[in-house]
């Protein structure tokens, strides 16, 4: 009955916590995207506009495809780089040992 | 000072008739794209709706880039396209000569 404390092995708890930040992450980044796709198509008059939004949703879709990388062994930089994009707080990874917390916020100061 | 009447050959009147007949058919297509995308972010919900117009947007671009093709050697199937997907009538080709009339009506029903 023992926890994992490690930075690389990750608890049950962790586990828990981590897939409600990344999906409570993908909820705010993808609502943001909807808002901001509405706002341009209110705003579009010609083509060059919508081809402009196309660019957009093409270079978005490719990010988050990659972007939301759940295994065990690319979490610390998934988060990394939610948090210096601003979609998470480190305060809401709170009851992830400190070593891993530690290597999330160095990381998404690069 | 010799009209050209041939099928293959376009005349300087030939010319103009197809440029604004493309003009129109373009614009046509165009706005009911936008329309249509206007549309279906006005009834998005989720995710997976917004991926579906990225869809439609990546199909229609590929589509218009390679339609709307102003080659003389071409133009006879460029109208004939148009005509099939009703972006144009027989009727606003009125000008050009009989025999690429024939050719362009022929093609659309293919």
């Amino acid at each position: 009955m023992s926890t994992t404390i490690n930075t690389t092995g990750w608890s049950h708890t962790e586990i828990e916590i981590s897939q409600k930040v990344l999906k409570k992450a993908y909820q705010r980044e993808t609502e943001t995207l909807m808002a901001q796709v509405r706002n341009q198509i209110e705003d579009m008059s010609d083509m060059e506009q919508l081809w402009q939004i196309h660019d957009l949703l093409s270079a978005k879709r490719y990010d988050l495809d990659g972007k939301y990388d759940t295994r065990e062994g690319m979490l610390v930089f998934t988060f990394a780089q939610l948090l210096k994009e601003g979609w998470i707080s480190l305060e809401e990874l709170t009851g992830l040992d400190s070593a891993k917390l530690g290597k999330i916020s160095s990381l998404s100061k690069m």
